[in-house]
């Protein structure tokens, strides 16, 4: 369990903590002596926050290391992402909203090209857009294995994810990706003999679904990786002594808290204003609430510099909403950087505001940026600790130790 | 070993190295734009060193974590205390000044409350008072069992400490408090074979104890929580080529800085220049002093701000004296904060301070204090890093590798 040394300090009181996060919130500037999104933003409420509160810059995996949004998250609810290897399957099942209960298999899927003799001449299928994909994807819902409750979902491009259900499956299989072009997708086969039946159940479909898409001129053929099962993850509140929430947009989000044991909150609409009305809803009932916006990613990776900064924007002009509930700690921070610049996640330390009234030692800093983190009174951590963190000045941790 | 890749590099020379220790040194302002202890008291001494020397700030156990004193010493002298977990018996024997040697076994034990039946009623005997409880611990040192040499201490309140010497003694034995009123002490329990023995007799120590308690209204009964022995840590001139003392006045930082194997120097008085006049005598016999002042802390438990700043302010005015011997690294920091206004140990990162004429590489920083010390030229670092980097500024390191 990750932070086993925090399990006989925990303190259970009355505080409540939120985890504001941003995706994709750190950012570069366009030129080199300009400002990223995040300082151009006109962001009164969140600098009010940095002058009261610390900041700080995290590390989501090691330095230098661009994270996916699995593991990102994963990372900050305090699983360092190199010794919890949550299977790809089970995130990219989560990731579209499917579930994956103990003992359920989730798999990624490419479509693929195949020649006539069954060699896979193309390994993404030409790319495929989304829109062509899904109703293929669709189509692969068709295939029945008795005894089995299986469920296929598209995730995006040539991409897809199949869970399979029932009894006394394995997730000790191999991948069928052959890695290169030239060759027929391998078939499945057990990595122990406990698997020798999932594997046989799994060549089934693969075998079904090459006869559903044979009329595909690029997506004819697939191939599965990633096999999984539901890592049973410590819960939030088995390693922090938190009843904890998500309130999140976007099922990725949605499904990764799921996985740490978080009520998963429905509301409706998508604004910051949505989510903080979800919130001030649900205030009583929990005492850890991880709240997504998604938007600062989706345009950091469209490239859309001024409108990401109108989405931070956007957030900070919501924050009051928020903050008239009086939380005992609230963390504003992303889960990686996405910088417009580039077009993509990156590696750039994140930025990371502590807001603890009374109990967090304010720095020098005036402002939520990128450099001002970089010069934080929490220094450069990594990003496992941001639960840590809360919790102390939440005054829910004991001492070590006499 | 800790710092294991240091050994090969150690040079020998007739550097000096101080570790001036203020117990509880970080703080917190009182009011959220207010200054911290340190920040505020007149330390024209400390600011020069700042000025010539390096700051940064230190992470005693984990980040949020609050430290106890052991830990928080044991991280300073390098041993992680989430790796070395010197028991809490050992550490708590040596805390009140009694010598547990390899074999001995040390455990801490805490009156309580017995009805007729002999169940618990109350765990902590009414958190007796220490002066109450005091002379009924010393009752318990009539307690003889042939063969063995046993003491017993006061710690505070209900809380005592027991050190068993003998031939063949294990401290493989479990804790005899059921951690709930309404059952009896749980009775003591060999964890191995090898430690019935040493169950028998800790037992017949608890029922000897029980006839002697037995005329107390309220600690009338005993319990027993972490049973230790010397745990046997390399000692600094192992790992750090270092002959190294203790110049402190009360006796739990004897006892831990004993465990490393520094000598404990005798001396009379108890102010900072009564220590620093100790440091003046000893002076030539020793490579490394650890000089523990502990008002600080004490100040700080008090919630007395002021008072903690006037502490601070006396040992900088005794300073000159020790400038005077002209050590080649001085180190002035704390084990943990201890801001008055939490009257508590906090997990907040610890102000460093590193003088090293010649060697330091000055930083921008000219006063110090906490946010001085969170822009400091050395960083954030975890505690444990203290001693290799006082060794690289008194030119006891050499090159790893070619």
């Amino acid at each position: 369990m990750p932070h086993e040394h925090l399990a006989p300090l925990l303190i259970y009181n009355q505080s409540k903590i939120v985890l504001l996060l941003l995706d994709g919130l750190g950012g570069l500037p366009l030129e080199p002596a300009g400002l990223t999104e995040l300082e151009t933003a006109n962001t009164p409420n969140m600098d009010n926050l940095a002058r009261q509160g610390t900041l700080g810059q995290t590390i989501p995996i090691r330095p230098g290391v661009t994270p996916g949004s699995g593991p990102a998250h994963l990372s900050l609810f305090g699983f360092d992402p190199l010794v919890y290897d949550v299977g790809r399957g089970a995130l990219s099942a989560t990731g579209v909203g499917l579930a994956v209960n103990p003992g359920d298999i989730a798999v990624r899927g490419n479509f693929c090209t195949l020649d006539p003799q069954g060699n896979i001449i193309d390994r993404r299928a030409g790319r495929i857009p989304s829109e062509e994909a899904m109703p293929i994807v669709e189509r692969l819902n068709q295939i029945a294995i008795p005894g089995l409750e299986i469920e296929t979902k598209h995730v995006k491009e040539y991409r897809f994810t199949v869970v399979m259900r029932g009894a006394g499956l394995s997730h000790h299989l191999n991948d069928t990706d052959p890695q290169k072009t030239g060759v027929p997708p391998l078939p499945v086969t057990a990595l122990d003999p406990d698997a020798e039946k999932s594997a046989g159940l799994f060549q089934q479909w693969v075998e079904q679904a090459k006869e559903i898409l044979a009329d595909q001129p690029a997506a004819n053929g697939v191939t599965l990786r990633g096999f999984a099962t539901n890592p049973q993850l410590p819960s939030f509140s088995e390693m922090y002594g938190l009843k904890a929430a998500c309130i999140a947009v976007y099922p990725m989000y949605k499904g990764v808290s799921h996985l740490v044991g978080m009520d998963v909150i429905e509301f409706s609409g998508e604004s910051p204003e949505d989510e903080f009305t979800a919130l001030e809803k649900h205030w009583p009932n929990y005492d850890f609430f991880f709240v997504h916006i998604k938007k600062t990613d989706s345009k950091g990776e469209d490239g859309d510099f001024s409108g990401k900064v109108s989405v931070i924007e956007s957030v900070d002009q919501a924050l009051p909403k928020l903050l008239a509930l009086n939380p005992n700690v609230l963390v504003i921070t992303g889960d990686h950087s996405t910088p417009a610049k580039m077009r993509s996640h990156s590696w750039h330390p994140v930025p990371f505001l502590l807001s603890a009234p009374q109990l967090a030692l304010p720095d020098v800093q005036t402002k939520f940026g990128e450099r001002a983190c970089a010069q934080g009174g929490l220094g450069t951590f990594h990003a496992t600790e941001c639960l840590p963190l809360a919790l102390a000045h939440a005054g829910r941790l004991s001492k070590f130790g006499a």
